[in-house]
């Protein structure tokens, strides 16, 4: 583990609005902005942590903070009074969203939005949306400590029912279809009744949405959730975009037979073709260049018992990648190849799409922007895809968003156990800070 | 299909015992034998195949007629009264098996027995069991109509329960385990429960044991439950023994993981390592010279979702042959190709034996008999294992065995659509009748 684990920088108090000139890494001579010693504080930043951390806190050392539960409002509410404490007003929109505002001080700019989310899956850990939530409420303190007014109006956003299928984010988007709102969550209720208990209003839902091009940007600060920046000692993910997503349910026919009297050279053996698909799956998604990934996570084998030889086979086939053609691409080899182990095995697939999840790219200039807050910090950084989905991911149908990840140790997501250090949370919420803003000063 | 699907044999009555010459095959002088020309009633042995799929017939066409049920006990008092009228004393013995003796000419010889079973399994069909249990009544009726009595005395058993773990049959071999009695059966009623129902005694199975040697002989005709003697034509298997069973629970660990987050190169898939290891199993059992089977037949994934790489696979492993030593060769050739698996995917397999049937080869001079017969039938015939289990199987243990196979259309077993057609069937019980005289003339 090579990465710096905690830049020990002095908090700085705010320098005025002169623009002293900086020596940049690239040669290039900038102006010193008035931001450039702006640190947040990570004794508070981990204080936050640790009493969000107690909202719906269960003998795992995790959280049961399921969207819409009495844990997911008390905390909310507890949010809500921290950014008042930095200046922000706050309202709850009708999607359940806490939206806190401040004004800029350069009139007809539109706002910048920064956020995440709080709510957990049942037996959650404490990082994943939080560190970005209050990473954000961090910088919004800071701001405020440091009596520094962006140009732009900011909007802080804690979005609701992310787990549950970012029900808030979504609905600034306006993706969110009326059915969902009768779906019942975790929390036992149904997403509608839980966007009242949020203080939103699911009659109004359209009053959550934002027009295209009404933001000027969106950030959001997240874990990993995956190990590549902990194994790899990676300070800062620079997040190229939210992976597309198409799922198959995959279905192998062959013969059912008896395991005893069918010889081994007269058989068509469902799971044999299945094992073989599995394989080319893997090894297909393995070597083609690219960073897609090809799983295989469920697979029935009928009637599943030891003594007879499996006539159907059902599995699902998930492929992810940053690019939809590179989905549709890697699943056309995977379908030719499927082909011939049907003819070499005597069976036959087919396919059924039943999930799509369109790819999200970040926008290159915030990707720069990251990347550039990182570098200054002295932070190692990676350009890397999201393999998993986001609230920036809603926004980006609406605004140029950026993402930025910390390292999750080892990998671990979605369970007690996540862990992200509290020095990289820090560094996440500086750099979160910094992008925006150098986005505020300069624009996109 | 070039198999003589029937031979067109007159029905001959008895010649007396005068034993006139036969010029064989193989150009030595056999003295003609008294039975040259007894052949079965096809017609009769059809009618009365046609009345036995009468009790306990379903909508589909086959029969539920599991052990112990009204439909197996009616069918049994049936089957009695035909031997009865075939000049043998019927009895019920403490295991439930309906045993029919007439006694022969020569005193001091041991008995002769053949027979099979006519319980079904759920949702069976009309010959797995039947083909054999009426060809033998109908090879009584024949040596019954010709008025030819055997030198050794003849038994005909019908087991109980062969369907539910071969009960009858094992209790003659003293292998039936006393908690074996309270297993509850598909007819609602424990095992012992329906000993008594068909007239047996649970107490008293010990008294059902026969003492190994005690029998000259047994003779079983089945029908193949496999698609090898119709795909190739053949009328007749020589069965050279039932093969032994092994089956292990396979367990594949992993590392649980997102599908999302964790790329191609830095997973532990528990699914493909389980996947490569159910092609190892196909690939050694294929190209190992002999006619061993291997089967993965069910195989579970946890946690068994899309989006979720599965950090633990659960399978089964079945290997069959007709040499135990095989089995555990090609066992653990299986378990040294695992070992790679596990070393290049990052998993580890674990294995658990539970479940072992041992091999019960069938007697060298019975199969040379068998083959014999057929071929004075002018019918074809093949050696081959016999990959599902039988009571011949149990009697193995205390006599030696034949078993005589007849095509099953299509290979279909166990189902409502299993059939073996009418000149099989006839050609099967002459086969046996044969093989039965043979043995009876002149000893193994």
């Amino acid at each position: 583990m090579n990465r710096q684990r905690f830049l020990r920088l002095s908090f700085g108090g705010l320098t005025g609005l002169n623009f002293p000139t900086l020596q940049r890494a690239s040669g290039s001579v900038l102006p010193r902005r008035s931001w450039q010693i702006l640190n947040v504080d990570s004794s508070r930043l981990g204080r936050r942590m640790r009493t969000l951390a107690t909202f719906g806190a269960n003998d795992a050392g995790g959280i049961d903070r399921v969207a819409f539960s009495d844990a997911n409002i008390e905390a909310l509410d507890w949010v809500a009074g921290l950014l008042t404490d930095a200046g922000f007003t706050t309202e709850i929109d009708p999607a359940g969203n806490l939206i806190a505002r401040r004004v800029g001080t350069e009139a007809g700019l539109l706002p910048l939005m920064f956020g995440s989310h709080i709510d957990s899956v049942p037996g959650g850990g404490n990082y994943d949306g939080q560190v970005g939530s209050m990473g954000s409420v961090e910088v919004a303190a800071t701001l405020a400590g440091a009596g520094h007014v962006t140009r732009h109006p900011l909007e802080i956003a804690i979005f609701s029912n992310e787990e549950g299928g970012k029900t808030g984010s979504r609905a600034l988007a306006g993706e969110v279809e009326a059915f969902e709102l009768d779906i019942e969550t975790a929390s036992g209720f149904t997403i509608g009744e839980g966007l009242r208990r949020l203080g939103g209003d699911p009659d109004r839902l359209s009053d959550a949405r934002r027009p295209r091009g009404s933001l000027a940007a969106f950030l959001e600060l997240h874990i990993e959730q995956g190990a590549v920046l902990d194994a790899d000692g990676i300070d800062i993910g620079v997040v190229e975009g939210i992976v597309g997503i198409i799922r198959w349910d995959v279905t192998v026919d062959g013969v059912t037979n008896h395991a005893g009297t069918t010889p081994m050279d007269r058989r068509a053996d469902a799971m044999v073709a299945a094992a073989r698909f599995v394989e080319l799956v893997h090894r297909t998604a393995r070597d083609t260049p690219g960073r897609q990934v090809a799983t295989v996570g469920r697979l029935i084998a009928e009637p599943g018992v030891p003594n007879v030889i499996p006539g159907r086979v059902r599995l699902t086939l998930e492929v992810r990648d940053l690019s939809m053609e590179g989905i549709e691409s890697l699943f056309a080899a995977v379908r030719r190849g499927a082909e011939s182990i049907a003819a070499e095995s005597g069976t036959a697939f087919s396919f059924d799409r039943f999930y799509t999840s369109r790819a999200a790219p970040t926008d290159a200039r915030i990707q720069e922007l990251v990347a550039g807050a990182a570098a200054e910090l002295g932070l190692s950084a990676r350009r890397m895809p999201s393999g998993a989905g986001h609230d920036a991911q809603s926004i980006a149908l609406l605004a140029p968003v950026g993402m930025i990840f910390v390292p999750s140790v080892g990998g671990i997501s979605h369970a007690a156990e996540e862990r992200t250090t509290a020095s990289d949370i820090t560094n996440g919420a500086n750099v979160l800070l910094r992008t925006l803003l150098a986005i505020d000063e300069a624009g996109l």
